[in-house]
């Protein structure tokens, strides 16, 4: 029973990891190379990739109004296409059409590997996002790039953003787990800090391409982590190597 | 794109039917048999049918305190819980493990034809489900019972009971899509009423066993509802025909 998850601590057992929490853009699916080939598309002679970095460079910046409270929760569809705005304007474009151009956070290539590994853990733990991203761009996400969640949290259902720890207590309570039980998983040590001051478990899957050939920052893992991964193929192994009454040793617990 | 479906009307174009939503229990899934079964196992010597029927009936009550502003929002599995307190008490039982025992609900078997309808439906459109069951509760009876949902939509994200029209319109807006864009799937004309006056579109699936040998109610569709079929395989290909640019008739729009 999953449900025997809460109040297992309680009878003097380690809680098993019974969900897995997933950052998606960067971790799941690469949106530097898609969204760069939605702009070089949609504005002809633009310089796509600038473009793209300079409209994701505009993420946490419009998300941190929210989270300090200078305007009230907006999904980040819209923040995405109130950046797409200011980008436009800063390389003196004109997008034909910005509601058609904003999908293209809908519609992300998977890294290789998220598919299969995505399938494998299923069959082990309750998967799903726990993205700022909205549950309608998610849901979108999902059906473009074949993500095989059981259900949608994150940024909606807490109507916050990461870092913010109710995003990742909300999506707790939400499957009625407690955090201890729950592994947020991302390619970003900022977003697992967050997730393990949280009380999540937590595992780190590198993404040394994210940022393009000359990443430098999220190349390693930066601190004991969990679980560290190669790819989701590995993390499925990982998890499911933990088994019945396995479960993970909680760092600094 | 999925995201013009706002707007469409403005362009003078009927919108299509871009999601359909659906109650779960009776319409997808059979909780009298699944409950009577594990109520069955788990208390022995008790009429076990009987006692399933009594637990159901304290369904509606508890959500009409709620609903009633009587008490706050209250998880559907702890609705549950609370009505299984009140049952055992009217048989006079002893539920070894009521919290085993409650999770009957997350472990019902779908009716023969909703997996398979489901699947295709996935192909035209958005599915979800918009029951009132919590987010935990829909999303392990999704694993158990191989409901391929895109996301999990309801009672918990607008933190009410249908047929409130809040939790028809918020798992609207939770998609970014109008409500006549949105089909509700229930076989319970009571629930199409409600999703019809909050703006949805409507399909009816009989479930002439749901309550039993004798089931009187929810036989026939009670109203020209958008959709008539006999299974959830006739729905997918009703919902399959309208195609592009059909959409369907708004009855009283």
């Amino acid at each position: 029973m999953m449900s025997l998850g809460i109040g297992r601590k309680d009878r003097g057992m380690k809680p098993l990891i019974q969900a897995c929490l997933f950052d998606v853009f960067g971790t799941c699916v690469d949106w530097r190379g898609s969204v760069s080939r939605a702009v070089a598309a949609a504005v002809p002679g633009v310089e796509a990739e600038a473009f793209a970095t300079a409209w994701r460079a505009q993420y946490d910046p419009a998300m941190a109004r929210v989270r300090e409270g200078a305007r009230g929760y907006v999904a980040l569809d819209e923040l995405h296409l109130e950046n797409l705005d200011t980008v436009a304007r800063s390389f003196a474009v004109e997008i034909p059409d910005r509601v058609l151009l904003n999908a293209a956070w809908e519609q992300l290539d998977p890294w290789p590997d998220v598919v299969a590994g995505l399938t494998r853990l299923k069959r082990e733990v309750i998967i799903a996002p726990c993205s700022n991203g909205s549950i309608a761009l998610m849901t979108r996400l999902a059906r473009h790039a074949g993500l095989p969640w059981d259900c949608i949290l994150g940024a909606d259902i807490a109507r916050g953003y990461k870092p913010q720890p109710e995003v990742y207590l909300a999506s707790c309570a939400a499957l009625r787990l407690p955090p201890e039980a729950v592994m947020m998983v991302a390619a970003h040590n900022d977003d697992l800090i967050a997730a393990r001051a949280a009380g999540l478990r937590t595992a780190f899957v590198p993404r040394p391409t994210e940022h393009g050939p000359g990443q430098v920052r999220d190349l390693i893992a930066q601190s004991d982590w969990d679980v560290i991964a190669g790819d989701f193929i590995d993390l499925a192994e990982k998890v499911a190597a933990l088994g019945p009454g396995g479960g993970v040793s909680r760092a600094g617990a």
